[in-house]
C-alpha cells in the first residue's frame, strides 16, 4: 500500500519513509509466518495480475519512455527502461519459477543432542526486511518482489526515478496478488518519492527497520550504496572475471570456453574480462585464442607478447588489468603457470569469478583452492554465474561480500537461521 | 610481529595501523592454506609458551594492575584485570581445546550436479583478516588468537590500554608458538598503541584489510563498534532474555530453570532478564516462583500481579522491561498466555535468547516458531547460550545480528565459503 504522490508533498519524506519502514516491519512476521501454499498462491495471483494489466503496464511505460526520450536517454537506457509484450509475459513467467521453487523457510539445516540430552536444531528463517534500490529495468520490481516474498521478507523496492509509473504499475499488480492470497499488501511497498533523500533514508536503515540492502544498476549506483549504507549490502561494486589457460589446456575446449566466456553476452557481470595464457603453451595456444577474439569482433589489449601474435592487437596499459569492459574488449596477457595466474587474479580481481582451463588436476585443484572468489570454475565458463545457472530458480543479484551471502542470491540466501533447542528441564551447572 | 613502541612514536599512527592491515592481509593467503596439521602443531606450541612464559606474564600482568589500581580502579574492574596461575593455566587449556576440534577448512558444505554435468561444491573457507576490539581482560588474547588461527584468519588484536603489558606478554607467547610451527608471526599481530585513533582506523577496515570486526567488552565498546564500524560486526549489544512460564508448565521444572537462568552467573549475557508468567497459572505459579527468586538474593521488579503474591517485590516500571541488569534483579510480569509471551518479547527483548517452559507441545512450538531470537529453548536454562554448550568447542562471542553468524560464533562461524564448479568444457547457451 503506497501513499498516492501528494500526500508527500504534504508531509515530509523522512515521515513517509519512516512510515513504509514501520508498516514494512510489521507485516514482516505476517509474511515469516505465512505458509508456503499462501506464498504460492500470492505468487500465482500476481502472475496471473500481471498478465491481466498488461495493457495498463505497457501504457505506463510508454510515458516513462516519452519522458526518457525527451530528456535525451541513450538508446541503451531506453532499451533498459522499455517494456514488450514479451517481457511482461517473461516477468509473469519468472513469477512462476519463483513460485516452483521450494520454500526455504523452516529447513532444519543442522541438528545434533547434546550429552545433557538437549536437542539443537539450526532453522532457515527470513531475514525480515529487504530494501531494494534499483534503477531504470521496471522488471525487477517483479524479480525482487517475488524473490523477497517467497523468503517470507517483506520489501521495500525504490526503482529509478525514470521509471516510476511502470514500477508503480507492475507494483500494483503484486499487491493485487499479496491481497488475492490474504497477505499484507505492506509486504511489496514502492517508495513513492522519486527524491533521492528517500535513498540515503534507506541506507541509514529507517530506524532499524531494514535487515538488509540490495542495490541493482550500475558501478555508480552500487559504489554509493556500499560507501553510504549503514546496514548490510549484498552485491557486487564489478566483475573483473579472468578465464586463464593452463599449459595443460586442450586448445579446442579452451577456444570454445573463452569464447563463450568473453562474448555469449559482453554487458554480464559473470563475462571475462580478462584472459590469461600460460607462458609454457604460448607458442601454441596464444596465437589461435588471441585472433580467434580478434576474428569474432573483440578488442584485444595484450602485453608484448600478445601483440606479437597478432598485429590486430592493441598494447594494453596497467588501467587495463583491473578494467571491467561489460564490452567486446578483454585484455589478454602471458603468466608463468597456475602460480602466475593466481598472483595475477589476486592483484587485479573483484573475487567474482575466475575460470581454469587444464586437463591437469593438480593444476585445477590448486587455482580452485587458492583463488579467493565468490564462484571459481574448471573447465567451464564463468558466465555460469548465475543463480538460474546453479539450479537456484532465481536471484536477486550476486553478492563479492564475504559475509552471508556470496555468489549467487536466492531465496535461500534472502533468509538467515536461528537455533531452536528442545529440552526437559536443562540447567546449566 | 608489532613494532616497538616507540617507532610509533616516530611514525604517525595512522601508517602504523596501515602497516599493521597489509601484513594481516599478506600473511591471511599462508593461514588460508595451512594445513590442519600444522595450525594444530601453532596451538600445541603456543600453549606450550603460555606456560613457560608463567612467570613473565604474571609480572606484566602485576604492572598492569598496580597502575589500574593507583587509578584507583573499581574491584569488579581489578578482577577482570586480574590473571592467576590457575587463570594462566585456563588459558593454555583453552588453547588445547581449540587444538581438538575439527579443522573447518576445506568442509564441502554442500554439492550438487547439474543437468549439463557442471559439479558445484559450496567449500568453507577463511573469512581472510578478524579484527578484535576489546577491554581489560587480558584472556582474550588467547582466546580470540587461538579460534582466529584454527579458521585460517589473521587477527589484529586491540586490547585495553589498562592490560596492555598483559596483552603484549600473552601475544609474545602465541607468536613464539606460530614461528615454532612454520607460521607467519602477523598471523596474530597486537595493535602497538594505547592511542584510541588506532580503534577509530580499525573500524574504517585499514583500507580493507579488515573482513571483520568482533568487540568484546561492555556495551558502551559494543555501541561505538556498531556505531561507527565500516566493516561488519560480529556482536551483541545485549541480553535481554526471557524466560516465559505457561500455563501447561511442571511448577518444579519451571523453579529450577528460572532460578538458574537468573542466578547461575547474572553477569553473562545468556542471564534471564525478565520472567513472564501466564496469566492462566498466575494463581498457583506466580508466588512460588517469585517468592523463590526473592529468597536467593534477587530483586524483583514486578507488575501489579507479582507485587501482589510478596510484599518484598518491587513496582516495575518502563524501564525494566527492556532492561538488561546483568546483576541480582529480574523484572517479573503476568502475561496473557504465550501469545502474550511474544508480544512482550517482540516489544522488548533483544533477539538473543528466550526461553518457555511448558509441557503443551503445540504452544512451545508455537513459541520457538514465532520468537525472533538467535536462540529460542524450550524446557531449558538460557544460561545455555554459549558457544561451548552448544558443542562448538569456544566461541569469540555471540551475535545478535541476522547475517552470517547468529548466536554463538565459534570457528566455523569465523569462516566463509565459495563455490566450485568442476566441468568438461561446458559453455552457457
Amino acid at each position: 500500500m503506497n501513499l498516492p504522490l501528494k500526500s508527500v508533498e504534504t508531509s515530509s519524506i523522512a515521515d513517509v519513509m519512516a512510515g513504509i519502514g514501520r508498516r514494512a516491519k510489521a507485516a514482516a512476521r505476517t509474511l515469516a509466518l505465512a505458509p508456503a501454499e499462501q506464498k504460492n498462491r500470492a505468487l500465482s495471483a500476481m502472475a496471473a495480475a500481471i498478465r491481466a494489466r498488461k495493457v495498463e503496464i505497457l501504457a505506463a511505460n510508454a510515458e516513462d519512455l516519452a519522458d526518457a526520450r525527451k530528456a535525451g536517454a541513450t538508446a541503451a537506457f531506453l532499451d533498459r527502461l522499455g517494456l514488450t509484450e514479451k517481457g511482461i509475459e517473461g516477468m509473469a513467467a519468472g513469477l512462476d519459477v519463483v513460485r516452483g521453487l521450494p520454500d526455504p523457510v523452516g529447513k532444519v539445516l543442522e541438528a545434533w543432542t547434546r550429552p545433557n540430552g538437549m536437542e539443537i536444531e539450526r532453522v532457515r528463517v527470513p531475514l525480515g526486511v529487504v530494501g531494494v534500490i534499483y534503477e531504470s529495468r521496471p522488471n525487477v520490481t517483479a524479480d525482487a518482489g517475488a524473490l523477497c516474498l517467497k523468503a517470507g521478507n517483506t520489501a521495500i523496492l525504490r526503482g529509478g526515478s525514470e521509471s516510476h509509473r511502470s514500477t508503480r504499475a507492475i507494483q500494483a499488480a503484486l499487491v493485487e496478488g499479496l491481497e488475492a492470497a490474504g497477505l499484507p499488501a505492506e509486504a511489496i511497498q514502492l517508495v513513492p518519492t522519486r527524491d533521492r533523500e528517500a535513498v540515503g533514508l534507506m541506507l541509514a536503515g529507517l530506524d532499524g527497520a531494514i535487515d538488509v540492502i540490495v542495490p541493482r544498476g550500475g558501478k555508480g549506483l552500487v559504489g554509493r550504496v556500499q560507501a553510504e549504507a549503514r546496514v548490510p549490502v549484498f552485491a557486487h561494486l564489478e566483475g573483473v572475471c579472468h578465464v586463464y589457460i593452463d599449459k595443460a589446456a586442450d586448445l579446442a575446449m579452451a577456444k570454445e570456453i573463452v569464447l563463450n566466456a568473453k562474448m555469449r553476452r559482453t554487458g554480464v557481470c559473470g563475462a571475462a574480462e580478462t584472459l590469461l595464457v600460460d607462458r609454457a603453451v604460448a607458442a601454441t595456444h596464444l596465437q589461435p585464442l588471441v585472433a580467434m577474439l580478434l576474428d569474432a569482433g573483440c578488442e584485444v589489449r595484450g602485453d608484448e607478447a600478445v601483440c606479437g601474435v597478432d598485429a590486430r592487437a592493441k598494447a594494453a596499459s596497467e588501467e587495463d588489468w583491473p578494467a571491467e569492459y561489460l564490452d567486446a574488449i578483454i585484455a589478454a596477457k602471458v603468466v608463468d603457470g597456475v602460480d602466475g595466474a593466481i598472483a595475477h587474479i589476486e592483484r587485479y580481481g573483484s573475487h567474482h569469478t575466475d575460470a581454469i582451463i587444464t586437463a591437469d588436476t593438480a593444476n585445477a585443484e590448486k587455482f580452485l583452492n587458492q583463488v579467493d572468489s565468490a564462484i571459481v570454475l574448471h573447465n567451464a565458463s564463468t558466465q555460469f554465474a548465475d543463480g538460474g545457472e546453479f539450479g537456484f530458480g532465481a536471484e536477486i543479484g550476486i553478492a563479492t561480500g564475504k559475509l552471508h551471502a556470496r555468489g549467487p542470491v536466492g531465496v535461500e540466501q534472502l533468509c538467515t537461521f536461528n537455533y531452536r533447542i528442545r529440552g526437559t528441564g536443562q540447567t546449566r551447572p
